[in-house]
């Protein structure tokens, strides 16, 4: 991928309206480039912040031929992009990324997990299941209790079982449809926390400060940045990020979820090749945040600072609780980011406030 | 004008599709509100940003209607608008602000002095000119030198001249056309300082920290802010501030600059009813910036925090100086907000940045 800095006024195609494309939009836009959003969605959230929509799905050879054209660089807000897409992206001229290695890497478990062991980046132990008979083994080597996750797609605690004795195997593994699928051993993590990171083609990296990070019923519910972390548990964060994105000779931002074992050890969860979730608090916590650190990579952009200036509590809004927002607002110490979706289905995320908890 | 709050996923319309519409229009978004821009150009930068632009001219009345029908509440980015443009507007539903009586206050260099001096806001000594009697009979008055304006339009010394010995005067009057005007003595100011401040319908008030502003060839190049000021200047500017906006039942963002005398006396230079450009500091100085500000204003939500949490400079950047976005971009300590504006011509305001100096 070209090294050099694409200037202002040049456009950005962005697969996905959803909020995490709405806001990159919106950094993009400040850095003065065009957004243009792919969407099978009329009217999505950034597609109602951004310069033009193409209302098409994802897998649509005209419509990602049309993108890739009328762009001079492409990225996603979401990593389940078909590989397909991803080619006929790169095949019309603009830049991508990141790159199909760190698409197909994040998009399979067994990939995923085994690339980031040989990485130098541990994970728990797991093992590759196609059958009952692999999951019983399985089983039997890992020990119980135990994850079993569908390979592919999931996400939000979704296509995910936990095996807790052996009887539960059968109705596990009918529980995600008998897919191809993943057991992972149990982590007896003390907190989970996440780092942040950035890469540019030249090999350039920028790392965040590690958030802490609370989930309920799978989904995240608050980030607390920067967590309280020794200088060794940071420099080790800093050095697995690192290996992940060189590894994937990655392009822009990645989401790294770590188990924090009792004895201090880091264990890599998950990877999401895109801005995530557990970095929302940069916004507020930061000069230069995960957005416009993602836009500046993937346009070749110098990377922004990472250091953070105050300490943030970031709280999704599900469903419903948007209609908290008239406390939010009045709340002089929280920053409202809201999505504009219409309609507030159950669970749904909505907004995110980011509560501004003091100097960091 | 209702005080009720506007919930999230209502719309705000914005007249001017500028810079000031666009950082309008992407504070909107983020606080939940979906935003439709009119402005004569297509593809305008803040319409690039917007859920959508209506092309039309400014005093268009079907444009006017069909942007109030489909607003719950509508705002300006410029002051110049047409009194029968903001009557459609008030007359299709819409909550419309700033009123009509800011508007007609800016828009006439006469009535605007006039209403300052009687809001116990001192400017300087000035005359009503409509002839070249009426002129040299100001000259007499107020003495030499001192500066000519058109009472209506004009803007970034546009309009204006100096006249320094009487044989000035009428190249001075024909210079500006002729047109009804106005003659301000000469102030005697040892810096130029701006306030922002904003009021909601309740008449609750909030002040931003001072600004200390320079300018060359009538147009903002520099502002640094919070400015160094003693505490007795400090609240003399709140009181100021505070008086125009209770003076013209306000509502929203203003923009007051300011002269700051020898001896320590602060008079107002001119009030702008909008968001200002020595405003825009506040987006990387302060948690609530001008631009949410104003919209918190318009749409009925609390005001925001108006402490600053850094000090900043902010430099517009003119024309081709958006050339020097290679450098600046590489800053570490430098955020850049660009326009969007497809050609720089000579004097053209691209973008401004903002420099974080250190805490505030």
């Amino acid at each position: 991928m070209p090294t050099s800095p694409l200037p202002p006024g040049s456009t950005l195609g962005i697969l996905g309206g959803g909020q995490l494309g709405r806001m990159l939009s919106q950094a993009a836009s400040r850095l003065g480039f065009d957004v243009v959003i792919l969407d099978p969605e009329a009217g999505s959230p950034a597609g109602r912040v951004s310069a033009r929509q193409i209302v098409a799905a994802y897998d649509d050879p005209e419509a990602l031929s049309e993108l890739g054209r009328s762009c001079d660089a492409v990225t996603f807000e979401f990593e389940n992009v078909p590989a397909a897409s991803v080619e006929r992206l790169a095949g019309s001229g603009a830049r991508v990324a990141p790159g199909p290695l760190a698409l197909s890497t994040a998009q399979d478990r067994v990939v995923e997990k085994t690339f980031l062991n040989d990485a130098g980046a541990p994970t728990v132990a797991f093992a590759s299941v196609d059958t009952v008979e692999d999951l019983k083994a399985a089983v039997q080597t890992l020990g119980l209790p135990a994850l079993l996750k569908t390979r592919r797609d999931g996400y939000d605690g979704k296509g995910q079982a936990w095996i807790r004795s052996p009887e539960d195997v059968e109705t596990a593994f009918a529980a995600i449809g008998g897919r191809p699928a993943i057991l992972e051993a149990a982590a007896d993590f003390v907190r989970e926390l996440s780092v942040i990171a950035a890469r540019r083609a030249d090999g350039e990296i920028a790392v965040y400060p590690l958030g802490e990070n609370s989930h309920a019923g799978g989904v995240l519910r608050t980030t607390i940045a920067p967590a309280t972390a020794s200088a060794g548990t940071q420099a080790r964060a800093h050095e697995i990020a690192s290996a992940i994105l060189n590894g994937l000779d990655y392009v822009g931002v990645i989401g790294v979820e770590l188990f924090e074992l009792a004895d201090g050890t880091l264990l890599v969860n998950e990877i999401a090749p895109r801005v995530h979730n557990t970095g929302h608090w940069t916004q507020d916590g930061c000069v230069c945040d995960q957005f416009e650190q993602h836009v500046r990579a993937v346009v070749g952009w110098p990377l922004g600072p990472t250091a953070a200036h105050a300490r943030i509590e970031m709280t999704n809004l599900l469903g419903d609780e948007i209609e908290q927002w008239p406390a939010l607002a009045a709340a002089p110490d929280v920053r409202l980011h809201l999505y504009g979706k219409a309609e507030a289905r159950a669970g749904r995320k909505m907004a995110h406030v980011n509560r501004v908890m003091g100097p960091a």
